[in-house]
């Protein structure tokens, strides 16, 4: 059984207190593989519903695919500057195979007779028909790509990688630069990845945030 | 300035492989306040659009309230069972007004000059202006949300918290009883936090996602 080697609640407050919205990487810098690897891992380890895990991660490292993608992205300099970057991309159709994937999945991996999982597709399938009746799962989807860039962001902070969420992005030219036309999969949303040059005006500023007793309530 | 404390890669994802979603919780095991405040601060710190922090974290430790939320929660048992639970509201009404408050906290936190904010409150109004002509901001808020939900977990898994993330609720009736009607917040997800009962029967089990190929590609 895996274990569990908690990290210090202050160490976790510092790294999220240091994070922010890079404006400007450092485009010499490059982040070592072994680190960008655990922040791979850690984005592909994010919980989703049912944990269908309706995403692709795209990791563009070939810099005339970056060149493209900045200006259908408010020619951002960051799309070109960051050391790395990784396009979400969430599924845009959805239908109860995509249960019984996931079961053959739990299978392979866990070894459980397929008969103790029939409640568990049944429970699927019955989120999932509504998709193959016209409903659209984008904003489903959409939301637990979501989560995922939340663990991308958590995991590059805690290990001193810079980052920055990218939701400004034209959405169907990336699915066209990238080929995910007819894949049911579409870009949804940017992260960029690296070092925050020296002079980016915003790193030294106040994170900004609402007071406690605005955004948290007890009762 | 913020610095950053880095964290060994090795134990933020092996952390990430022992999280997973608690079936069952331990009642008689409460999280330590220091650490469930980590979790809170954590969730504060998520990053959203534009910095507009869409979102109410409602913390219910109410036991007689969370015996109302069972039931319309199917019954779940982590409802009334977990250490800690943590209602995710989004806004269901934007406008540009929500800008100019973000822009004044700006001002409040950072001492920055109100004039050299005056591009980034147009950048935002652009966008909210949709949601004051019909535009729902839901889909938009809810995304945001699924940030600091993914935070949240993240967190929660670094301080060795059991976590278990919940999208089944009725959302309607989770309003009603909080008292959210006509607040402009509704109830979206909960996650529920505290420590896994010996006998969970999916506390053993492997963590099943898709194999890297599957879900990660490079270009």
């Amino acid at each position: 059984m895996p274990t569990s080697t908690p990290v210090e609640a202050a160490t976790i407050i510092e790294n999220l207190n240091w994070r922010y919205a890079v404006k400007k990487f450092d485009a010499t810098k490059k982040i070592p593989g072994p680190t960008w690897s655990a922040i791979e891992q850690a984005t592909i380890a994010s919980p989703s519903s049912y944990g269908l895990q309706p995403w692709k991660f795209i990791v563009v490292n070939d810099p005339a695919i970056r060149a493209k993608l900045r200006p259908v992205s408010w020619n951002q300099s960051q799309i070109t500057d960051a050391s790395h970057l990784m396009v979400f991309c969430q599924r845009t159709e959805m239908s109860r195979k995509h249960a019984d994937r996931l079961i053959d999945r739990m299978v392979e991996v866990r070894g459980t007779p397929v008969a103790m999982l029939e409640d568990y597709r049944k429970m699927m399938h019955g989120t999932l028909k509504q998709f193959e009746e016209g409903g659209d799962p984008k904003p489903w989807s959409a939301r637990q790509v979501y989560i995922a860039l939340g663990f991308f962001l958590f995991a590059a902070a805690e290990l001193g990688v810079d980052a920055c969420p990218m939701e400004g992005i034209e959405a169907s030219q990336y699915d066209e630069i990238l080929g995910l036309k007819g894949s049911g999969f579409g870009a949804l949303v940017v992260a960029t990845a690296g070092y925050r040059a020296s002079d980016d005006w915003l790193a030294g500023l106040k994170k900004v945030r609402y007071p406690e007793s605005e955004v948290l309530e007890r009762r």
